[in-house]
């Protein structure tokens, strides 16, 4: 049996996967990334887990690594990652490569994502495809006639960085108005408190740094301000979705990630938007559906592409 | 020589090609639209046309039929043009065929040109290329892996629908601030005489009702409203191209249409927004151009696409 790694870095844990050729998972788990220590230190602590993990080292026959950011798959390179401060200009590949000793690809983790959604998740069998993960920031993915598509750069599918609202708030990237700076995890936070402002009342009712996991709960015990807030966001997300359908003309877009943990909170004003604003009925019949495979998403995804590299070569 | 002939068909008039194998134009000509006559009498007006060429009737393999609107290629089908009032719901194709005796395809106008520039000009030899369409309505059109790219509903591609100012004018297509509310031809004529008004001037500086060929004689000798105008209108079409950039990462980007001919009026201004707005340098390498086919990029494209199905066929 062919098992393959996929090795999903985020700015706090590793998850770590252990995928056939069908796209099961045969193992998983868990491990700190501690970016500070450095790729080669994270390199090496995979492999100890390899190590110990049931399949074995040396079982594995190739290993796939997203993390977020801008990451050149051709090159094998990581240029910058928003969540692992000091990784710059890393040769991703060539770090996992020696470390674990088989051949490696590295992805960017929305994209990962996309993959894996399209392969085994919410976009099964279809030709062309959208994945966004809404969470601190907002990735995407984009699968045209069943391929990730990268862009001549490498780097398409930004759509967290598409400018919807060009007078909007200031976004990490610099720009005013992109999605991120209007649905990311911190916008939808900040909504919601200047609504209860707003309508008189303190942010205490969510705890003094309300999480969106706290006002998902608290709209779905009947909050009629984060309930708001979530509409709010989710008209945002619609007016982003409607240009994907305008520019791309996907079979679905599916939304995942923590944020997408609201659900139809967020998604059904999302699709009343998509409705409203789309210019014909045939553009309207794409389907807005959450993401299926959770945060295992990224490593199946990874794990899936480095298994077509590596049938390729072969 | 295999010829085909482009129809591209306009609210006033039907431009003609006849197109070799090569792309290489064998003769053109233009006759009326009369679009309340219906697209029967304007099929026959084309089949007169060609009876009267140097190419003669029955001399043809083929015909590409395209105009502005959502065209459904696949079924044969217009659905609706901003241009040709009355014309809904017309099987184009169907039309063109009795009319003509020959294989048609029907394509969007934009979508043509796109195909075209990239088949005969600025994309040449390009993996990925976006092609925007500046007139009275903003057309684009997408190519992805040398091919044009519908996506799943037929409609992609529509650029000049996609939202880049949520909180911007009023579009013809019910939204506000799409990219064709901000840079249409009209939008350009109001912002110049917006300006003008601001500066303390009156609108007589360029005529009474003033068009943006006029506004562009008036920039390029020295007129600095007209010029601001211009400067403006390309600032939101650099934020509409970096979307691109960030979506679709396509090696060029070119620009035609009758509002392109104010050049780099609005082109460089719009780089400079590009250059500010994308979030790396691999992805400011895109090549922001002029297109090269000016008004006969569409009757090329859509002759092309209609040879490349007369060969599928064979």
């Amino acid at each position: 049996m062919t098992l393959i790694l996929g090795v999903d870095i985020g700015g706090t844990d590793i998850k770590l996967g252990l995928v056939d050729g069908e796209g099961e998972i045969r193992g998983s788990g868990k491990i700190s990334t501690r970016p500070a220590e450095g790729p080669e230190a994270a390199a090496a602590r995979v492999r100890a887990w390899l190590a110990e993990s049931a399949a074995g080292a040396g079982a594995i026959a190739a290993a796939g690594v997203d993390c977020a950011g801008l990451v050149d798959g051709e090159r094998g390179f990581l240029h910058v990652s928003p969540n692992l401060v000091g990784w710059k200009n890393v040769p991703l590949r060539d770090v996992f490569e020696r470390a674990l000793g088989v051949p490696a690809i590295v992805e960017n983790d929305a994209n990962a994502a996309a993959y894996g959604e399209w392969a085994r998740g919410a976009g099964r069998g279809m030709k062309n495809f959208v994945c966004l993960t809404l969470g601190t920031g907002v990735g995407g993915g984009v699968i045209v006639n069943g391929e990730l598509y990268r862009g001549s750069s490498g780097f398409a599918g930004e759509i967290g960085h598409a400018v919807i609202s060009a007078d909007g708030p200031l976004c990490a990237c610099g720009n005013r108005g992109c999605l991120e700076a209007l649905i990311g995890a911190r916008a939808i936070v900040e909504r919601a408190i200047g609504m209860l402002r707003g309508a008189g009342g303190s942010g205490n009712a969510w705890g003094d740094s309300p999480t969106v996991e706290a006002l998902s709960r608290a709209a779905a015990s009947g909050d009629a301000v984060a309930a708001a807030a979530f509409r709010e966001t989710g008209r945002w997300l619609g007016i982003a979705l409607a240009n994907v359908v305008h520019i791309l003309a996907p079979e679905a877009i599916a939304i995942g990630g923590g944020v997408a943990g609201a659900g139809d909170l967020i998604l059904e004003p999302a699709r009343a938007t998509v409705r409203d604003c789309v210019m014909d009925g045939a553009m309207a019949s794409v389907r807005i559906v959450p993401a299926e495979l959770g945060n295992r998403a990224s490593f199946i995804g990874v794990s899936l592409l480095a298994l077509g590299r590596l049938n390729e070569r072969r």
